[in-house]
C-alpha cells in the first residue's frame, strides 16, 4: 500500500510508493530512454490493455470497445489506491496514513498523434467536462479532500506515453501549494472583503500590460510574479471557487481558450513541452467567497536547479509583460 | 536592474530579470546544446575571463593569477546586483523592489575535470569555509537578509559549466521555503520548547532505519518524508541555527561527510546529476533555539512534472528506509 507522509517541519505531504519501490538500477536504466512501444495501449482497439473505463464519451459501441471520443481509466501504475481506510498513525514525531485516493488517466482523443493544440475546440472542452464529471463523482467519497487535474505534454515535462492524455489524482489531504493559495486569499478577504483573484483581474484589465487575450468567460494573463518564462494563467471572469460547479457554457468556452493558449505557445516557442494544472477549492468545501479556481499553464523552457529547490524562490529570465506581448502578437487562431 | 516581485496570493518572491530578458527564440535555440567551449574561464591562467576575485585560498601568486586552490568571483551574469537601494514599491495590489543582492561563483578547484566526490577532503571542506567566509562578509550589508549557498552538478541539475563550481545568492528577503522551515520549527518549539531537528536526530538515532552514516559532528539521514528518491540530509549533531557560526572542526568534518555522501551516491546511482543546498538561519538573526542548519542533497533522478508543480505534493518512488539501506551498503570510502 502506498503511504502518505507528512514532513514534521513544513507540513508538506509526500506519497511514498512502498510496493513498487524503485531501486538504484531502475534509475540508471531510465537514463537511456526505451525504444518507443509499437503498441499504444491508449489507441482504439487496444481497450483491453488498460483497466476498464470509469467514464467514456462515445458515439457508438459498448464500453471498452472502439467508438469513443474520450476515455477515463484507472492509472495502471497508480500512485494511490482506492481501497481501504486512511488508518492515520503517529510514529514519534512523524505522521503517516495509507495512500488512499484515486489516480486516473483521461485519454483525450482516439487519435494517437494529435496534440491538444491541434484538437478541435469541442474535444479540448470534453477533457475539462471529464475533469468535472470525475470530480463530481469523486467528491461523494468523504475520505477524499482534493482532486488535482493536470497534463504533462512532452517527455521533458514528464509525459511517459505519446498518446494525448491528462491525469487526475484524488487525495485525502489538501496539498501545500493549494493550502497556501487558500490561506493567502483568505487573509486578503478578511482584510478587504473581496476576492484577491477578482481584484487581480480588475487591475490587470485596467493596466492591460499582462493581458494575453480575453474571451466571453475568461481572462488570460501572464501573472505579475511569474515563476517561469511564459507562465500563463487562465482565470474565469466570474467568481467561482469550484471548477466542478462551472456552467456548461463556461467549460465549453474553456476548450477554445486552452486551445488558443496552447497554439500561441506552440507558435511563439516552437512546440515546447508544457504542463497545466487546475487549481480549485477542496472537494468537501461549500462555495468560498475568497477563492477562485484557475488553470496554470507552464511551458517547460528552463531547468529548475538547486537554487529553486532550496528556496522556493524562482529566477525568471522573461518579464511577464514581455511574455504577454509576445503571446498577444501571435494573434488568435 | 533586475526586479524582485511578490506573488500577492502566496507571498512567494521571484526574481524577474529585466535587462537580459530572454525572448522566445533564445529558448528554442537552447534546446540544442551548444558545442563545449574550448576555453574554460574557471581554469588557472584564465583568471582575466572572470570578474575579479572576491576571495581566494591560494598558496602563491598575486590575486587574479594562478596559484589558487579556490576562488570566489562575482557571477558574470548575475541574477541580482549589489548596487542601489531596494526602493520598495507598491503598484495597486502588487509589491516589488529592486533586485539588490549578490550572486557569486565558488570555483572549487583548479582542476577542470575533478568532480566534488573525487576531490580531497580538505578541498571539499574549503568550499564550505568559503561559504562561511562570504556569509560573514555579506551579513555586514544590512540590506541583505539571506544567503543561499548551493551546487548544481551535471547539466540535468542545471549546471552550465563543467569546471567544478558552486554558487551563492544573497537576497534582501527570506525565501519562502526557508520561511516555512523557520515557522514550522518555531511552532514546534513554542509547543515543546525543543528544537524539532534535534528531536528528529534523536528519534532517527533510536530507530536507525533512515540513518545513512554518522561522523563526529554529523548525522546523515534519508528524511522520513523525502520528496525525491535518495534525498539525503546532513544534519549537525550539535544545535546551531547559523551555518556560518560553525566551529572550524565542524566545517572540516563536513568536508569528509559531503564527499562521503557524494561517493555513496555516485556508486549507488552511477554518478547522477545532483543538487545540494545549505539551509541556514537568516543573516541578520541572532542565535535561534528553534532552527538548526543542515545541508540537503538531492540526486536528480526523476523529472518533476505538472502534479508536483501544481500542488507542492511529491510522489517519491523509493522509500527513504530503502534508500538509506542502499547508501549504507555502499560502505565508507
Amino acid at each position: 500500500m502506498p503511504e502518505l507522509r507528512k514532513d514534521p517541519i513544513t507540513g508538506r505531504w509526500v506519497i511514498i510508493s512502498t510496493d513498487r519501490a524503485r531501486r538504484p538500477m531502475d534509475f540508471v536504466r531510465e537514463r537511456t530512454p526505451p525504444p518507443p512501444a509499437r503498441i499504444c495501449p491508449f489507441c482504439p482497439g487496444m481497450e483491453k490493455k488498460t483497466p476498464p473505463e470509469i467514464l467514456a464519451y462515445r458515439e457508438s459501441g459498448e464500453p471498452n470497445t472502439p467508438g469513443w471520443q474520450l476515455r477515463v481509466v484507472a492509472n495502471k501504475f497508480p500512485a494511490l489506491r482506492v481501497e481501504g481506510d486512511l488508518n492515520k498513525q503517529g510514529e514519534g514525531l512523524y505522521d503517516r496514513m495509507n495512500g488512499v485516493g484515486a489516480h486516473e488517466v483521461i485519454i483525450e482523443t482516439p487519435e494517437h498523434s494529435a496534440s491538444m493544440s491541434e484538437m478541435g475546440e469541442k474535444q479540448v472542452a470534453d477533457v475539462f467536462f471529464a475533469f468535472r464529471d470525475r470530480m463530481i463523482d469523486l467528491r461523494r467519497d468523504a475520505r477524499l479532500r482534493y482532486v488535482i487535474a493536470f497534463k504533462n505534454h512532452g517527455a521533458a515535462a514528464g509525459a511517459t506515453l505519446e498518446h494525448p492524455h491528462s491525469q487526475l489524482i484524488a487525495l485525502p489531504v489538501v496539498p501545500k501549494r493549494v493550502q497556501e493559495e487558500l490561506e493567502g486569499s483568505r487573509r486578503y478577504y478578511s482584510f478587504r472583503e473581496r476576492c484577491i483573484y477578482c481584484d487581480i483581474l480588475q487591475q490587470e484589465l485596467q493596466t492591460r500590460e499582462r493581458i494575453v487575450f480575453e474571451s466571453d468567460h475568461f481572462v488570460v494573463i501572464a501573472p505579475f510574479a511569474s515563476r517561469f518564462p511564459f507562465e500563463t494563467w487562465i482565470v474565469p471572469r466570474r467568481h467561482n471557487a469550484h471548477f466542478e460547479a462551472s456552467e456548461p457554457a463556461v467549460i465549453q468556452n474553456l476548450g477554445w481558450v486552452v486551445r488558443t493558449v496552447l497554439r500561441k505557445i506552440d507558435k511563439a516557442l516552437e512546440k515546447p513541452p508544457y504542463n497545466f494544472m487546475l487549481h480549485t477549492a477542496p472537494l468537501q468545501e461549500g462555495p468560498l467567497d475568497h477563492y477562485h479556481w484557475h488553470l496554470e499553464v507552464i511551458p517547460k523552457l528552463t531547468k529548475v536547479a538547486g537554487f529553486e529547490w532550496g528556496t522556493g524562490f524562482y529566477i525568471n529570465p522573461t518579464p511577464p509583460e514581455e511574455a504577454a506581448e509576445f503571446l498577444r502578437d501571435m494573434g488568435l487562431p
